[in-house]
C-alpha cells in the first residue's frame, strides 16, 4: 500500500491523480490533500478518500471546511499548513501539483522529510533546479516527473546509462495557435487561447502552451532532471502529441515513448514506478492514427522559447525572473488586462531589465520572484 | 576487449559486423570467422583481422585458403569445422549470421560452450525455439537479437519487467512490392524482387520481405525471444522503417525504438550491450523525415504471414516445415525455376501436406526439414 499526499488536489493534475487512486484502492491510500480556495471540491475529496490531513489557502476557508470533513481528517491552512501536509510523516510519495512558484517551499519540505516526489510543479526545478536536485541527492530522494514529456524521457532512460545520452528531444504540439501566424495572434480571445488541440489541462499551462513558454519551462526542467546540457536538448513540433518525447543515444539509436494524450498515464507511472499496471485510459493504435508529423521548431514564431533557452544558459536568477514575469503576464491576459502578444512583451521586458545574480537559497529566489512580479504587473 | 566469432562473415550481416569491429579495434578482437564458398573475401578478412580460426564450406576451399591466411590462423571446414569455430574457447560472443536452418547446430554448439549469442540467424529460433531457449537458460547464456525488429523490442524492454508487456508490435516496410496488388505480382522478375525500398540486405531475406515470410519468421522468433503468446504479437505496415518496432505495456504506455535503417546499429548494440557507443552510422532527424505512416497489415495480400502465425500456434514441427519449404521455394525463384507467387504455393502445399509432430531434438528437426525440402523441390 503506497501512501500518497497531493499538493494541489483540486486542480487538473490533482483530480486526475485521485482518479488513478480511486481505480486501485488496494494499492494506494491518500493521506494528505491541499487546495487553494476550492473548498467544496476539497471537502468532497476528503469525504471520499479520508486523508489524515487537508490544507486550504486561508484560515477562513479552513474553518468553513472543518465542519464538513470526516472526523479523522485534520484541517490546516496557509503556507505553514502546506508545508506540514507536504512533510506529513505517513506519506511515501508527495505529488506536487500546485501551479506556479509557490510549490517550491513545500516541495523542498517534502524532500527534507525523505518523501519520493511526483513532480508536476515545473516551476520548482525552473527556479531552483540546482538547490532541489542537490537536496534530493543528499536525502536519497527520487524525483519522478509527472509532466508527459519528462515522464516520456524518464521511461526512455529505463535501464540506460546517463552517459549514453546524446540528445533529448521534447515534442511540442504547437498549442492552441500553432497554425496561426504572429499577425493572426493580435487580439485573440482568452477562450480561443484556452482551446488546446490535444491535451485537457489547467488554464495557466494551456496559455503557456500557446506561447511555448510551457516548452521553455520543460527545457529548463529537463536540464535538471536528466543532468544534460542545453545543447543536448532539442524541441520539435509534433502536432499529434503521440510521441511524447524521445532520447537519442550515443549509437544513434532512439527510444521514444508514445501514447494517447492522457495525463493519467504519466501520473500513474510516477505512482507505480518502477512497476506498471493497467490504467483506466484508452489504448493507442498507430494504425488508427495513420500518420505522425514532425517539423522544425520556429524560434521566431515562438520567441519566448528562445528566451527560455537563453535564461537557462544564463542560469542563476534568470529562469526565476522568466517564470515569475510569465505567471503575472498570463494572469493579466486571463483577466483581460493585456493582449495575448503582450505576454511576450512583459516577459521579455522583465528579463532584459534584470541583472542576473547567483541563487543559493529560497530567500534569494523569493526576492527575485517578487521583483519580477512587481515589474510584470505594471509594464 | 570483447572476443568475437562470426559465423557467416562474408554475408551482409557478417561484413557489417566486421565494419563495426574495424571502427573500435580497442574494444573488439575477432577470433573466428566462417564462410561457405566466398574464399577470396574470407582470406581478405583473415588478413585484416587475424582470427585464430577460420572455416570454409569444403576441404577443397579450405586447402586453397590455407596458403593465403596469416600464419597464426588455423583453417577448418565443413559442418564439423563450423561447430569447432562456434565453440572456440577464446570467444566471448558468437554472431550467428549464417542464413538458413544450417545455422542451428552451430548456434547450439556455441550455447553449449557458454558463449553469448548475437543472433542474426532467425531460423534457429523458428525451427527449434523451445530447445534453444531452454538450453540457453540452463547454460545461463544471453541471446542478444541482431535483427532490427528484435533489437528494437529488446531495447524497448530495457529496465522493464516482462510481465508488464501487453503487446509487441513488429513494423514491416512492406518489402519490394508493397504498393502492388496480388495481380501485379504475376511474373515479376528476380531483380524487381531484390530491390528493397529501405534496407540493404542479402538476397534470401529481401525476397522474404517481399513475401512477408521474413516478418512471419520474426513473429515466431519474437515469441521465443520475449516469452509472449502469439496473441500478444501484432504486425503493422510502416513504409519508412523508422520505428523499428515497439512495445505496449500494461499501462498503455508504448516504448518504440527508432533510427535510420542501418543494420550496424542493432549489430553494434549486441556487441556492446548493455553499453552503447558511437557508431559509424548517420543520425536520424524526425524533422527531415517529416511524416511517418502506419497502416494495417493485410493478411489476404500476404497469406504467408498468416500461415506463419498459424504454424507458430500449431507449434512442433510446423514452423520447421514452413521455413524449410520457403528456403527451397526462394532458391527456386532466384534461379528462375518458379514465379514469385509460386513461393506461396510451394510453402502452403508443404505445410498442408505435413502432419505436425513434436520436436524434441535436432535429429527430428533435420528429418522434418529434409522432408520439407524434398517436397518443396518438386511441387
Amino acid at each position: 500500500m503506497k501512501k500518497i499526499s497531493i499538493l494541489g488536489s483540486t486542480g487538473s493534475i490533482g483530480t486526475q491523480t485521485l482518479d488513478i487512486v480511486a481505480h486501485a484502492p488496494e494499492l494506494f491510500k491518500v493521506v494528505g490533500l491541499t487546495a487553494g480556495s476550492n473548498v467544496d471540491l476539497l471537502i468532497e475529496q476528503a469525504r471520499q478518500f479520508k486523508p489524515a490531513i487537508v490544507c486550504l489557502g486561508t484560515k477562513e476557508l479552513a474553518d468553513a471546511a472543518r465542519l464538513h470533513v470526516p472526523p479523522g481528517t485534520r484541517v490546516v491552512y496557509g503556507e505553514e499548513g502546506l508545508i506540514e501536509t507536504a512533510s506529513q510523516a505517513d506519506a511515501d510519495i508527495v505529488v506536487t501539483a500546485i501551479v506556479g512558484s509557490r510549490g517550491l517551499p513545500a516541495t523542498l519540505a517534502a524532500i527534507n522529510a525523505g518523501k519520493t516526489i511526483g513532480l508536476a510543479n515545473k516551476e520548482t526545478l525552473v527556479t531552483a533546479g540546482h538547490i532541489v536536485m542537490e537536496r534530493a541527492k543528499q536525502r536519497g530522494v527520487a524525483i519522478l516527473p509527472i509532466d508527459s514529456e519528462h515522464s516520456a524521457i524518464f521511461q526512455c532512460l529505463n535501464g540506460e546509462k546517463r552517459e549514453s545520452i546524446k540528445q533529448i528531444t521534447l515534442t511540442a504540439s504547437g498549442g492552441s495557435f500553432r497554425d496561426r501566424t504572429r499577425e493572426q495572434l493580435e487580439g485573440v480571445s482568452v477562450n480561443e487561447a484556452l482551446n488546446h488541440p490535444n491535451w485537457s489541462m489547467g488554464a495557466k499551462i494551456t496559455i503557456d502552451s500557446a506561447t511555448m513558454v510551457n516548452k521553455g519551462l520543460e527545457v529548463i526542467e529537463a536540464k535538471w532532471l536528466f543532468d544534460v546540457t542545453y545543447d543536448q536538448i532539442d524541441v520539435i513540433i509534433h502536432p499529434e502529441s503521440i510521441i511524447h518525447s524521445y532520447v537519442e543515444f550515443s549509437d544513434h539509436s532512439m527510444i521514444a515513448q508514445m501514447g494517447l494524450p492522457d495525463m493519467r498515464v504519466p501520473i500513474q507511472y510516477a505512482l507505480t514506478y518502477p512497476d506498471r499496471m493497467a490504467t483506466p485510459t484508452n489504448r493507442l493504435s498507430l494504425v488508427e492514427v495513420g500518420k505522425l508529423h514532425f517539423r522544425e521548431m520556429d524560434f521566431v514564431r515562438f520567441p519566448l522559447l528562445r528566451l527560455a533557452f537563453d535564461c537557462g544558459r544564463l542560469g542563476g536568477s534568470a529562469p526565476a525572473v522568466f517564470n515569475a514575469a510569465n505567471e503575472v503576464a498570463v494572469s493579466r491576459f486571463l483577466s483581460g488586462e493585456i493582449n495575448f502578444l503582450d505576454i511576450e512583451r512583459v516577459v521579455e521586458s522583465a528579463v532584459s531589465r534584470h541583472d542576473v545574480t547567483e541563487i543559493n537559497d529560497l530567500q534569494a529566489i523569493a526576492e527575485v520572484d517578487g521583483w519580477a512580479r512587481r515589474f510584470a504587473a505594471t509594464v
